[in-house]
């Protein structure tokens, strides 16, 4: 398959007309063809009038027709083969290795929502009898399922063009619970969308799926982007990027005369703990140092801030990290525009008085390279000037150094929410550890000990959120099987006759699924 | 116990300081005695900095003595015996009979939710194993349960003195989930908010809970409401109430720094469709006028919209219905307020060209006396005048009639988000209800056949809820055991030492609920 600069309109490959971009290769900074076309007003609204019209006929395929669906997704994009990673490694500087991989995330993450169409257990299905003798007033036959919110609108991350981006976690888990889903294409990398988006559009006609249930517009957030959030026929929203671009998401929903839902994931300095008895595990400054330079740093789970009490072993850390680091190579980001960015963050951070570097990575010549970078300041700093909270989005964190327990904790209890919180610890920090927990718990989507957040687990334990800012809803995740919960809402049927009940909610209950009866859980399985 | 006009800050009583207000007696329109002191920014202040450090304590508390608090408030609300229903009778006009019932409901709304806790499902604890053998990398520990949001700031309803109030649904929920909560008490009913307030401030001195666990703040929506809104350590809120209350603490929350969810209960006109074969039913005005007069018309689920096909068959049901309408008596509204605003939503329905009045209950001289309507418009007009579907809160309905079935479809379709809709239909009527149930799994929250949606069962398959407007929020439900998961989030444990895991999570399972391992279910009970 080439790349032709098209975007996918229900079952129609459509080039633009409202004018043309380019994707960057970021690695010689240097445009690629071809010239991707624009979608104008008209493109948006026949996106969403398909996708609203497809809707009530997606929302009812059996659960088998839907997981089945969502399998051949993963398919097609295996059958793009070689293509793929090629024009990903070109848009995004990425090495093929790692696209491979998160190649095989992207299509597990398809599987595994299949795996969770198929269960059934995310509809909830919830019974009560009917008590017609009841006094005073009998009660009435109750039933509850969970159905889609409607046609979601995703908006993929830059970091992750396969699995956060057309057919990634948000795509997946919305089409999971039904909804169809329109995709403004991340214009880092364009051809990697058209090619992930042609292959969903296969396999939704191959699946005899309704021609809405997947459409892709290119275009440009101001006004594709925030137009289509903004449209009646759009219920949800799901995102993954910058905090400012979340934000106005979140305030465009909320200003709809029917505000709608919006799952953003925006940013997060992932605080990591160094607890005084992981200090003497001699591994630890290489395991830092991989994780802060891995994908050159752009992971949201990135570890951006460490936290450690002062000690003699904490500057023999800091010795050993400087090292490591030291030895780290600069790597192409992904746009010239987050490298500007990343450099900016680096140099803000830098003429903070109280701000000192410990370590520096290596550089280079590469027009978008970002060098990585190890800063210390004390807590009393820390905790006075909130600026210093701020995401840098790249290889660079900041050591805090706290002079006792409390001031620790009050670094703790000072952060904003996150994604990750991580506590390097042994059975001596038991005491400090179990104080730390409760505020870990209050600030952060997932607590890990002894290891570091980049590498999200795609499991059923997972939760990739956090409150905000690191996400817009810290009800939800947007990895794992849970991340199907956020597209749904329940409908409650009373009385309603047997001939108009959906499957889940029959008497004989045909899907075999767990259900809620009368209040207890009622299952054969 | 004798009410004394005080709020409750954690364990103690306090009379305020910032001005004072008096409850009425809508039945005779006079203040009734004593005067209440109203909360300053101190006793807000004071409020939420005990829920906030109360949280981390209450959260833990176990299944078992979490729930015997539920069930104490429900004890000590019926400690309270006739001093609270002939309170309650004196504040809002409501009859002995219906308080007595409603008194009933709050408490076993209570003793639901101490059943939901002690099953421990809404915890949703899921485990994925370890693979440390995996290829490319190995698989962590992941283990998922969901904990409390925070305190929570609860809005009573006028509409409902107890089951929608102070220890109404939001409370129960909340303090279920773990989260400290703190009522605004509604100035329609002040003393019945006292005498309850106490009750489960007793009910938590007695089960030992952290003493910020509750609290109820006296004070004008504008500020204390507003305020408690707005302040930090508040993270969530429940109301039931007006759109206009509703949207504007909507608004307050997403402005926050940190903005918070809003489970907001607001209008609903709850469409009844009647479908040519049930209008032979005999009983169905009557039915009708019934439902429409009930708590004289003062519930979120109120028939306020009919909508029918045009025939003699429906002639016939509206001359009935204006039969039984007539003979209904003018009942006394909660407070003046509500009586104006409801004379003047009649006043202005009636004005609108092409609206006809069809049926009139009886008058009377009663101050807040609240006469029943029935109005009828055609389809074509209804669907032009969007100021034709909002909510007049009393005892009035509009009956729209349509030419065909494609209007009356049309109408369904054209409706925004309603509590309930309801259809009443026999086997005669399949084709057309099943055109019209996918619309309104779309639009409303319950979906109910052959009955009127006044009455909303406690029970774990009943959703009171919907989209927008009738709630803020339409993944949730503030009536039934589902209305806990509200106020919860999820937060992973990644590798968590086996000392640190709550007990929800521990390998042994010791709380003997079934959780999801490694995808499935695992459940002996």
């Amino acid at each position: 398959m080439q790349v032709a600069g098209e975007m996918i309109i229900g079952r129609s490959a459509v080039y633009g007309k409202e004018g043309s971009m380019k994707a960057v290769d970021p690695s010689r900074n240097v445009e690629i063809e071809p010239a991707f076309g624009l979608a104008g007003a008209a493109d948006l609204q026949r996106a969403v009038e398909l996708a609203n019209a497809a809707f009530d006929v997606y929302r009812e395929t059996s659960l088998e027709v839907r997981a089945k669906f969502l399998e051949t997704i993963a398919d097609r994009i295996m059958d793009l083969g070689p293509t793929l990673i090629e024009r990903a490694m070109q848009e995004t500087g990425l090495p093929q290795a790692r696209l491979e991989g998160e190649r095989g995330r992207t299509c597990n993450q398809l599987r595994l929502f299949a795996k969770v169409v198929r269960d059934g257990r995310f509809q909830t299905a919830t019974l009560d009898s009917a008590l017609p003798d009841r006094a005073p007033a009998p009660r009435p036959d109750l039933r509850l399922r969970k159905i889609g919110l409607g046609p979601v609108a995703v908006f993929g991350a830059s970091n992750f063009p396969l699995a956060f981006s057309v057919a990634g976690g948000d795509t997946a888990s919305a089409l999971a619970a039904g909804c169809p889903v329109i995709v403004k294409a991340h214009s880092a990398h364009l051809g990697t969308s058209e090619l992930v988006g042609k292959a969903v559009a296969q396999a939704a006609a191959e699946s005899n799926m309704p021609e809405g249930v997947f459409s892709m517009l290119i275009g440009s957030g101001q006004t594709i982007g925030q137009n289509l959030v903004a449209h009646p026929f759009i219920k949800a929203v799901g995102f993954t990027g910058s905090r400012a671009g979340g934000i106005s998401l979140m305030h465009t929903a909320a200003a709809r005369k029917e505000p709608i839902p919006v799952y953003a994931e925006m940013s997060s300095i992932n605080p990591v703990f160094l607890l005084p008895g992981a200090l003497d595990n001699p591994k630890l400054p290489q395991a830092f140092a991989d994780s802060l330079t891995l994908g050159s740093g752009q992971f949201c789970t990135n570890p951006g801030l460490l936290i450690a009490l002062k000690s003699d072993k904490l500057q023999a850390f800091v010795a050993a990290a400087a090292g490591t680091i030291g030895a780290k190579p600069a790597t192409t980001m992904l746009t010239p525009g987050i490298h500007k960015a990343y450099n900016g963050g680096v140099k803000g951070l830098a003429a903070v008085e109280g701000v000192q570097q410990v370590a520096a990575g290596q550089t280079n010549d590469l027009p978008c390279g970002a060098q990585a970078f190890l800063y210390q300041v004390d807590a009393k700093r820390f905790l006075a000037d909130p600026a210093l909270e701020g995401e840098i989005f790249g290889p660079t964190s900041l050591l805090v150094v706290a002079e006792d327990e409390a001031e620790l904790l009050a670094v703790a209890e000072h952060l904003e929410g996150q994604l990750t919180g991580a506590v390097h610890a042994t059975a001596d920090d038991k005491a400090l550890a179990t104080k730390l927990l409760p505020i870990l718990e209050r600030k952060v989507g997932r607590i890990l000990f002894n290891g570091f957040g980049t590498g999200v687990e795609v499991a059923h334990a997972m939760v990739h959120g956090g409150p905000f800012p690191s996400t817009s809803d810290s009800r939800s995740t947007s990895v794992g099987a849970s991340a199907i919960d956020r597209f749904l809402r329940p409908v409650s049927y009373q009385d309603v006759p047997a001939y108009l009940l959906p499957e889940s909610l029959a008497d004989a209950n045909p899907q075999n699924i767990p259900r809620v009866v009368n209040g207890d859980l009622v299952w054969n399985g």
